[in-house]
């Protein structure tokens, strides 16, 4: 595996295969020092999932499914289909708890005849990503600048839903991404997002890099600078969103939803459609990961605490669909507020018959 | 000046006067290391208020008190009142925007005649703040249980409000500490406090000398916890209180308030009489600090964010007076939720003839 520190500024997408390689860029690194991590074995795929140089499902899976084509190149299918099958069972065990990283494994697998085959596959799986990043973008912003009126806005978000979780341009960042291309951003305002500070390590990053104007704050600041006006709409990403709407993400994220709504400003959910998951009926049902006491009380390797100091870390929050405007996907915008729900697809296929349909479908 | 760190956890006061000096515990170093610094002349007390070694404006009073006494003992007022007017003036500047600094300089100065009556007036201020906290703790630990039911309480608590701002036991944190006193404490939950993180320093310091159970939050865990039902009561500091009862405090106290008016858990303000500032009729009188991009960037000497990032820093928020259930000073209550108003102390002043006073006085 090779790196090189000399390509990031100009590299478009957080994980593309270059040269007979996959190349990323490494996380782990970020801000500090902006490094290119370049595989050209399924062991170094590995090494890179496993140290986290590459987060996000869709990155991962994208980069498992590239791994998939180093492992066609290595093993032939055609003659060394064992070969091949051990590399892959090997790419699915890479980070177990990562769904998506098996099931794109095993999509562009299934799909290997040989090495052009396999990256055909994985190519496909990219493109899907950035479609679905692209459509959740467009989507957003109309909503936003319908909401908010015509005009350019001062969005608020948290934590890292930018091109570094996904191939390129993401969840809720992709709608800041957006407004900032088609000139309605006055400027993002991201939260830190204690305890891992992706929002002020990664999403600044991201912000700088695509030239969009932001200022950082700390989490706790958020909801005093909504109430004073410093922001016209929210947005975040999601990590589950259960049946009636209720949506589990990133510790932070139902206070700020509850100041949203204290001030009256709008707040968006931005996800994948696979996000919703309909088997979990409300945000009750979604069970609250615990983290490490390290995690609050080591920052960036600096003890901030007096040693042993025992913590409660939930890694994430639900908020309830009540606090929610609306929720986009890169199917359609449901409009909770409105009195839309999820279910309202199933409703809108029976109501589309008839021409009663009230849900908002997009492209 | 001389250091040690041998007796800090056998200490009872952050500033205490001992054979002939002035002993302070030298914040800068906590949590990382217990240090005392021991001030043998007005020069060593001015460099330890100047370099944050003491903070919070009752201890820096005390300290200044203190140091009139080593002025006196270095130039006797009889003999060199030119010496010793110098110390004093000298003092009052050592930190110009700390207001009780000059006051109780000034105070202990004007009752000095030698060293011996310099000292007697030193330790009259300090019994002062001392009965100031007492009276605090008691008062709020009388509420909270009247509040939540007689019935040992977790409670939640931001910034450090504790012995360390004071001279012992401090305002918000003595309300937790007289709980832990009387068996009444299951935990307390500090937020950390970002930026400075005076919250996960200092306050679980102090938390875990009182030997008081404790699990530190990130600031912006708590509106999920108190929605989780993790604690039964909220306290507070405060750094002005308006003459409608909106309250300034550190930032991220605005936040919590919503929170806890969510959740229907009490939020209770606790601050010395002297908070209250009948000169700003409202919140919106009160200009919010905007301090530096360093505070957000650099934690602790290291930098987390790429190099250059702008914040928006707002020191304080206000809390409007409709998310107070109530103010707690050393002086009385002042059941907001109820109706009661700060002003109430006048109307009482007068319904005290006629028996029909609301409001609770208390000694």
């Amino acid at each position: 595996m090779l790196s090189d520190n000399s390509t990031v500024a100009a590299r478009a997408q957080t994980v593309v295969w270059e040269s007979g390689a996959v190349e990323m860029i490494d996380q782990t690194e970020l801000p500090g020092r902006e490094v290119v991590a370049r595989c050209t074995s399924v062991d170094d795929v590995i090494a890179c999932i496993k140290r986290l140089a590459v987060r996000g499902a869709p990155a991962i899976g994208v980069a498992g499914g590239y791994a998939v084509a180093l492992a066609a190149i290595a093993h032939d299918p055609a003659t060394d289909r064992e070969g091949f099958d051990h590399d892959v069972a090997r790419l699915r065990a890479a980070r177990p708890t990562a769904v998506n990283l098996a099931r794109m494994v095993d999509r562009v697998a299934a799909a290997t005849t040989d090495a052009a085959s396999a990256l055909a596959a994985a190519h496909a799986v990219r493109d899907e990503e950035l479609g679905a990043s692209t459509a959740m973008g467009e989507h957003g912003a109309d909503l936003l600048l319908e909401m908010a009126g015509d005009r350019p806005l001062r969005v608020m978000t948290i934590c890292n839903t930018g091109g570094l979780a996904s191939v390129d341009r993401g969840t809720a960042l992709a709608v800041i991404q957006t407004l900032h291309e088609r000139g309605k951003l006055v400027e993002a305002i991201p939260l830190e997002t204690r305890p891992l500070l992706q929002g002020g390590r990664l999403t600044t990053w991201e912000l700088g890099r695509m030239g969009a104007p932001h200022r950082l704050i700390v989490d706790s600041a958020a909801a005093s600078l909504l109430r004073r006006g410093f922001a016209d709409a929210v947005v975040v990403g999601a990590d589950r969103i259960a049946a009636n709407g209720d949506t589990a993400n990133k510790i932070g994220t139902f206070s700020l939803a509850l100041a949203a709504r204290h001030a009256g400003v709008p707040f968006v959910v931005v996800a994948p459609e696979s996000t919703v998951d309909t088997d979990t009926a409300t945000g009750d049902d979604i069970e609250i990961e615990d983290r490490d006491d390290d995690e609050v009380s080591i920052v960036r390797g600096v003890q901030i605490t007096p040693p042993g100091t025992r913590t409660i870390n939930p890694a994430f929050d639900v908020t309830p669909v009540e606090l929610i405007d609306a929720l986009v996907t890169d199917k359609r915008i449901v409009h909770f507020r409105a009195g839309e729900t999820l279910d309202d697809r199933r409703a809108d296929d029976a109501r589309d018959r008839t021409g009663l349909s009230q849900q908002k479908e997009l492209g």
